[in-house]
């Protein structure tokens, strides 16, 4: 276990969270509000730790997988850590574990609040919070790699421990400028429906908020009736196209600029979520609509939330707790599917289900035809046995992951739906969840016990698990291979 | 595909079916129960199919896995739906559904109930009802072999189908000789429980219908209060050890009477199983003692509700549906885990489990330490990647059926736990679930669709799955390998 090396890369990341932090500041500058200050405490903090470690590159400099995954999953820890303490010194959030909730659930795109009242936060603080979903939705390292020269040698360990999916393409032979083309595609998507919006009449501040959140399918917004604040089918229907284009493997979007279309048209899995997309809008519709005045407008609020959910977004225009059965458990499984692999999008992805549906197939044709030889292929590549080995361990510590924190959450003592959705909602990363902490309500009111599980969720869900089960795995770190 | 064989092996199965309903009219004589006479109608319609299809055996008598799937699927539906006669033209369960509901309610083991009153049920009837359960619990097929030279060739492809478990194992090199012995031990065991609870002061006839209920872990009673009806300690305590009793794997019995103590001792999922009832039972007395006048009392209660949901037999004390969530939770999750392999229970099996933590483990290790080699062991014995890979799969295809199960019925618009509670205690051949359907409830109130999807997963649940999926493979059926 390399730990000069792992201290070095921790401390530069550390020293770039110090640069994030000052636009939040300027932010404050701009609207002159004092509780602007409080972002000078963890910039300070920042910039010594970065003194401390992050100058002096270690002479041996070599990193594994392994190394790669407790660099980001410790990354994604402190970064939260320090992130939360603006909320905290201004009182905005005064205790401390509620700010580092939100700020666990900024940096990881999920999008749920302890905040009973969003609204009365400062625009640097809203910007703060929101900013977050921005980063942490392309990667808080993927971010670094593009800022800084972190490491030339050996970037692909890191990310392939921090961006999502069961594999993990390059778009160009290195590292390090696929990491660049990829925040690039980001930030222009993400310009466009600035533009988009502001020009559907929302105010430029409004308007980045919202697209941040958009963007890395995070969620959190400045208004407590979230999107629904805006009550406008223009901005509705905006933000609704833009989660699903947030929701789609950016490699595809790669192609595109390359005029390199059969590849994104022949994508099982881009076919696969457009078609799940499009079913649970029309069931829901079908589901919901005698409670609206005409199929349209009940498609219209359909569409949205099953885009809001799916691509882990949890933005929302309605409260769909007031829904049948049928509609919400629509959304509490697509709260489990989630959106493409290499996107900013949570749970266990599209191309995973498709691999699952396949896996099924080929055991029922092996076992009718016994002699018979079945390759599993995923946009017509084949998958290969260590790519179905690692699909099912996640699937299982996915699994137990999720039944031992409904169990924890369970001492709180909740309804049904309150419980299973509140940890539907932090594993993958969504936001809202059902009942209680629906698109109305929020997550202020669990014991700490319970919070403290939430983040552990928000974390692992973002990470895909492995990189923090490796954290808590002691052999890791005395064992030296 | 070899479809005379099927023909004729299922036309025997329909036979010995007529002598089993021999014993529920015999039992209407006893009580003198004109309702009797309704059970001649099946005897008589099954007589006449065995005459056509049972007296010549075929020429060619191979069959392979997939015959040997089919048959069992089929053979399970068949008895189902001939056994539902006599409920229905009795006029005492009058919907045939209904009716067919309640009989692979039986026959699965699961106990799940749409009579809102059991208490009605003539004698016969009861007897009947509670009598599928022991003749399901080992096996309608493997009980067939018992009494039948069945098929002296290809039976282990009809116990491969038929007995649950991740791997089967035979006892001794012929798999007649197998299913005897079984049989042999299921016999002792359900004998051994009517005489103790006869000896508690339980009627003959009140003995024999709660050890059925127990030996094939149903659940069935025929008192609205199951066994909370007799209110006391002693049936209390002789149904918790026979209900923890059957659900261990029953090869260990042969060991037993072998005198050969060590694998018994050593059996991992034996300690894993006895643990997870402790701990379960612990936590709940802890969860539920502020409503019970002692810590004691609280244990009874809670040891008696662990080892009937774990073991899926579905007895219940008190309505657990009153209890903290914390203690609902707990009961869910040992639904899903169920009982050992090769035991009359359902569920996913605690050897299932024990590879799960174990494959997590390895993926975990493996990612440590790259070079390292880290084989699966279970019971001191190396599990071979195919038994892996159909652990795999057969995961996944539960959660693919127990998610689209919840969907349909979802469509009927109960409440959460209601729906979530009905798919799991069916899914997992339990009987009670939770809230409407919970111990005090049953599943009169669901729509005839719900109903239908409840008997597709009680079947399945009780198949493991793959041999109810091989009879809808329409490519089984065509090509011919």
């Amino acid at each position: 276990m390399n730990t000069k090396m792992i201290r070095y890369i921790l401390a530069k990341m550390l020293g770039v969270e110090a640069l994030l932090l000052l636009l939040p500041a300027f932010v404050a500058v701009i609207y002159g509000e004092k509780s602007g200050v409080w972002f000078l405490v963890p910039i300070a903090l920042l910039a010594v730790l970065y003194l401390i470690g992050g100058r002096k590159r270690p002479k041996e400099q070599t990193i594994y997988g392994k190394e790669g995954m407790i660099i980001v999953a410790l990354a994604w820890i402190l970064w939260s850590l320090f992130g939360a303490l603006p909320f905290c010194l201004s009182g905005y959030i005064p205790n401390y574990l509620d700010a580092f909730f939100e700020t666990v659930s900024g940096f990881t795109t999920t999008g749920s609040s302890i905040m009973p009242d969003v609204e009365i936060l400062p625009q640097c603080m809203t910007f703060w919070r929101s900013f977050t979903h921005w980063v942490g939705g392309m990667g808080v390292l993927v971010f670094v790699m593009v800022l800084t020269s972190l490491d030339k040698h050996h970037t692909m360990f890191l990310m392939r421990a921090e961006v999502p999916g069961p594999e993990k393409d390059k778009l160009v032979p290195k590292a390090m400028s696929t990491a660049r083309i990829l925040y690039a595609m980001y930030l222009g998507l993400t310009i466009v429906e600035v533009v988009l919006l502001v020009f559907g009449g929302m105010s430029l501040f409004d308007s980045l908020i919202h697209s941040f959140g958009t963007a890395g399918t995070g969620g959190f917004s400045n208004y407590a009736a979230s999107v629904g604040h805006f009550n406008s089918a223009y901005i509705d229907g905006v933000i609704t196209v833009f989660m699903i284009l947030f929701g789609v493997n950016f490699n595809l979007y790669f192609f595109l600029l390359l005029r390199d279309f059969k590849p994104v048209w022949k994508n099982e899995e881009l076919r696969a979520y457009l078609g799940i997309i499009l079913v649970s809008a029309l069931l829901i519709t079908w589901n919901i609509s005698p409670s609206y005045p005409n199929p349209l407008t009940a498609f219209r609020y359909a569409i949205f939330q099953v885009a809001s959910i799916i691509t882990t977004t949890g933005y929302a225009t309605t409260d769909y707790v007031v829904w049948p059965l049928l509609s919400q458990m629509i959304l509490l499984i697509l709260m489990v599917i989630g959106a493409c692999a290499s996107s900013t999008g949570g749970g266990i992805k599209v191309s995973r289900l498709l691999m699952v549906f396949k896996c099924i197939k080929r055991e029922i044709m092996q076992m009718a035809h016994p002699k018979s030889v079945n390759v599993i292929r995923v946009n017509n590549k084949k998958v290969g046995s260590d790519v179905l080995r690692s699909l099912y361990v996640y699937l299982m510590a996915y699994g137990v992951l999720m039944v031992g924190s409904i169990l924890i959450v369970s001492i709180d003592n909740k309804d049904f739906a309150t419980t299973i959705g509140s940890v539907f909602a932090t594993l993958n990363n969504i936001g809202p969840g059902l009942a209680e902490v629906g698109p109305a309500g929020n997550f202020s009111d669990f014991s700490p016990l319970s919070k403290l599980v939430f983040c552990i969720d928000m974390l692992a869900g973002r990470l895909e698990i492995f990189p923090f089960l490796m954290l808590f795995t002691a052999s890791a770190w005395r064992r030296k291979f």
